[in-house]
């Protein structure tokens, strides 16, 4: 070793890579949005659990979609007895582990929901981290459709409750047992084929990211991405790869787009449920073999299809997609995704769909691993950051406004003037006004005026020596001293000007402030007004430069 | 390793030791709670903001009050660069991180607050996990007392506003260059001697854990527990121990059980605020050396002590407590202690004072780590868990009542009937009610009653093919039907019996539901006055017993 390697670096602040900080917007969002998800997860009768981050590996198992690092994408460490521990990398194997634990206190059906971060030893990317929160709903010891049917209207009404329009959402459904028919069909049953069905499902998983054609390469001989970077493909054959393309052959990105001949539209656009036959036909004319799994694969979004129609979700909001997948390995039966449609620019600058928010299936063996009995479950997951993208865009978020803190200055340090604006910033809280006394060094005033102003403050309290001695404070109405000084446009029309500061007795402080704040918030409500007016009188008369 | 090693284990279902599972009942408990939390710290003029759990472990620094288990007391493992990260043991680490790491976009003073889980990588023992929830509140950027003695204000506030009355808390308050200067005084001064005086700072740190007995013990040769286990002491001489406990000597439990001897006493029962002279005085008089850091930090006890008192804090609520340590290394200046006083058994049996539920302080030195600056900040942490049980002990959470949802059980598996049912989920969820569709196994219809039993289900649909036919629906009254069948005690005097089930329309059934619901809770809101108007007779009339 060098002396240079030896040289001990100086302390640096950063994050590891794949984590980040969340601001206060970021918060006070997603606590907006995961409040409207509960309360639709509560009306649907589900009920709070939560599970620690970590667990026993061997507790967690291993069913992550990308096996590509070591330690199988997941964060674990040695207990000083030695077992090994893992923190969670969703919050379905967890629940598994948690009913398992307490079967005999645990009344079935256990329908729960939560949320919590979760955790990915992956490689971080644009948008891709490795700390996440999701925001999951379960039912356990459910052994029919109906419920992975309920799991999917549940999503649906989740998506509405938040604002996202009917038409600019889909939740498409599928059947892995269809799949696994389909991987039978072409010879890839039997145990010993697990890991090719794995690289096959995950391949079709990767549709809407790289295209049918790109599929087909995953499916074949492998894929080169732009970046000259080869994905090994799974080897299939010509013939293997022309029956799982017709499977997915149906998708369509949305109804309003579908294609008359798409098969998975053909009953839907008489206005009937979506229906299995037609599907199957296909397969069978193709000289692939319907087994029996493939077949109660079909049965079952039969009756899922039926239970949508019958609780008028029409396939505006969920639609039968023999193309959905979902990576994780433990789904059994249904599985489902929640997709947005309307279009937003990537990093590169291109218009895409946006895509997944989150999705879920049915896991049935993931209880039984510790039971020696089969306890069915379904659930699904929802992406809080990703969905929060999205609501963002759409301008669904953050419509609650939060006013910043009143700043009671400081122009003396001694005790005596100290203890006064203590006493002043807590009677403004006690009236229930949200205040601070400047903490910072109160010194050099123009620190104190320039720390409201990008704080946001509307009001400032000030009080030097001479007023002190009157008992009077000096209020600054900051929002119209900067409307009046001209650095916001001019909106005198609406109304006249305040006094952007005046000289109070300290018994008035209280309801001279409550007073500057009404005023405040009558304009912004007006603004607002004036906004939309303005944004009617745009649209009226729009050309195709507004469009 | 022989064959019986290698055999492999059956998956068993169970949680690392000393993490728990949160049930329904304790996570809304606590997200009333910190609602409630938030609001204050908000109404303070505080933003949130959040980090991560996991940084560079150099980052995070060593300062926890434990080192007694390899790692330092905290979990860490290695990223694939081979950098050592860890997760977060508090969340004051954390922050000093971000605001370096972000000290260019950042407007000082910075207040912001923040919840999140924190891991201790420690034995766990009963109450004492290795996950928890703090709640924090900072000041960055702050260099006066003043921000201190807001921390402190904005504490009671908090304990207040969850419902704790006035005079079953108290925030203790003292300073570390005290503490600094007493070590001084015996001769721990200097860097060589920092383990030291850590050392004899945890020990204080354990007065309210083994009185002040068991400090001289550990501050002297040592202290052997009950079980036997014995714990190194700080080797300090008698006339060094006899300094230090004068310091601390001034404890009262509460204020109404103070000895008017007590040095920290002696003026405020005078109606003056607290004095660092008397303090000073007898340590002089036993022959200690006042320092200047001594003096620095009797000043600001002073200062803090007279804004407390200007702004209306009176020593009820806060008091200055020259016992007070803190147990992590990095504070530099003030500490404060949030303490409830009212009594709890413990595991033992035995009456003791709950304790502390959260404290904190000065940390001048953690952002400027990373700086080459100073940047000053104080701020605390409360213990989520423990303060939840607190507030249990004391009845005021989980005062919102949860209905759990009506609900609608299948009579026949086929699509047609099982479209209805999941239809009528739907309507009665669309009015608003809280409604599930029976998800278990439909067949043994026993298990559906015993379910909605078990889950308290207000009300059970109940639709068979007859009924269907009919176009009607029959709706079961289940706490009616309870009470009748006579497994409740008989509150008949308050009311006329209702009919425990009927049948009606099929489009009557959401107004009939809700009236019953309506019904139901005019039932819980007489029963909650009768039992208080019995609990008002009995106080009226209350011997011994009841006390």
């Amino acid at each position: 070793m060098n002396d240079k390697q030896k040289k001990p670096q100086k302390l640096k602040a950063r994050l590891p890579r794949g984590f980040v900080d969340r601001s206060a917007a970021d918060i006070r969002a997603v606590n907006e949005m995961t409040a409207k998800i509960r309360e639709v997860y509560e009306h649907y009768g589900f009920d709070p659990v939560e599970t620690p981050l970590f667990e026993y590996t061997d507790a967690l198992g291993k069913f992550l979609p990308d096996a590509d690092r070591p330690n199988e994408g997941v964060f674990s460490l040695q207990d000083d007895d030695e077992q090994w521990m893992s923190l969670r990398y969703d919050l379905t194997a967890p629940l598994a582990r948690h009913v398992a634990e307490n079967f005999n206190e645990i009344q079935l059906p256990y329908r729960t929901y939560r949320a919590g971060y979760v955790f990915r030893n992956e490689k971080p990317g644009p948008g891709r981290f490795r700390q996440f929160m999701q925001f999951d709903a379960d039912t356990v010891g459910a052994p029919g459709v109906q419920a992975d049917a309920e799991m999917c209207m549940m999503m649906a009404d989740t998506l509405e409750a938040l604002g996202i329009k009917r038409g600019d959402y889909v939740i498409r459904v599928n059947n892995r047992k269809v799949l696994d028919g389909v991987l039978e069909a072409i010879g890839l049953g039997g145990d010993d084929k697990a890991a090719q069905r794995l690289n096959v499902l995950r391949a079709i998983d990767k549709l809407d990211k790289f295209g049918p054609e790109g599929v087909a390469l995953l499916l074949g001989p492998g894929r080169k991405d732009e970046s000259g970077d080869f994905t090994k493909g799974a080897g299939l054959n010509e013939e293997q790869i022309a029956i799982i393309t017709m499977m997915f052959k149906p998708t369509v990105i949305s109804w309003s787009q579908a294609v008359p001949g798409d098969i998975a539209t053909i009953d839907v656009e008489m206005g009937e449920p979506w229906r299995f036959a037609p599907l199957k036909a296909q397969f069978i004319a193709m000289g692939a073999e319907a087994s029996s799994t493939f077949n109660e694969g079909g049965d079952e979004l039969n009756t899922m299809s039926a239970l949508f129609s019958a609780a008028g979700y029409g396939p505006d909001r969920i639609k039968i997609d023999p193309s959905v997948v979902r990576g994780l390995e433990y789904y059994t039966g249904p599985v489902y995704e929640a997709e947005l449609l309307f279009d937003v620019t990537n990093e590169k600058g291109e218009k895409v769909v946006f895509g997944s928010v989150g999705g879920g299936g049915r896991y049935d063996g993931l209880v039984s691993r510790f039971m020696g009995q089969p306890v069915p479950a379904t659930g699904f997951s929802i992406g809080v950051s990703r969905l929060m993208t999205a609501l963002k865009n759409l301008g669904k978020l953050g419509q609650s406004e939060v006013i910043e803190p009143v700043l009671v200055t400081v122009m003396d340090g001694d005790v005596e003037a100290m203890g006064r604006y203590q006493r002043i910033t807590q009677e403004l809280r006690q009236a229930g006004i949200r205040a601070e006394m400047y903490q910072g060094n109160w010194k050099k005033f123009g620190n104190q005026l320039k720390y409201a102003d990008r704080r946001g403050c509307p009001v400032a309290i000030i009080q030097g020596g001479d007023e002190r001695a009157d008992g009077v404070v000096q209020i600054k109405d900051l929002i119209e001293g900067k409307r009046l000084s001209g650095e916001i446009e001019d909106n005198a029309s609406w109304r006249e000007a305040r006094v952007a500061q005046e000289t109070v007795e300290e018994a008035d402080l209280v309801a001279k402030v409550k007073e500057i704040l009404a005023a405040q918030a009558e304009d912004r409500r007006r603004g607002a007004d004036d906004y939309y007016e303005e944004y009617d009188r745009n649209q009226v008369g729009s050309t195709n430069d507004h469009e």
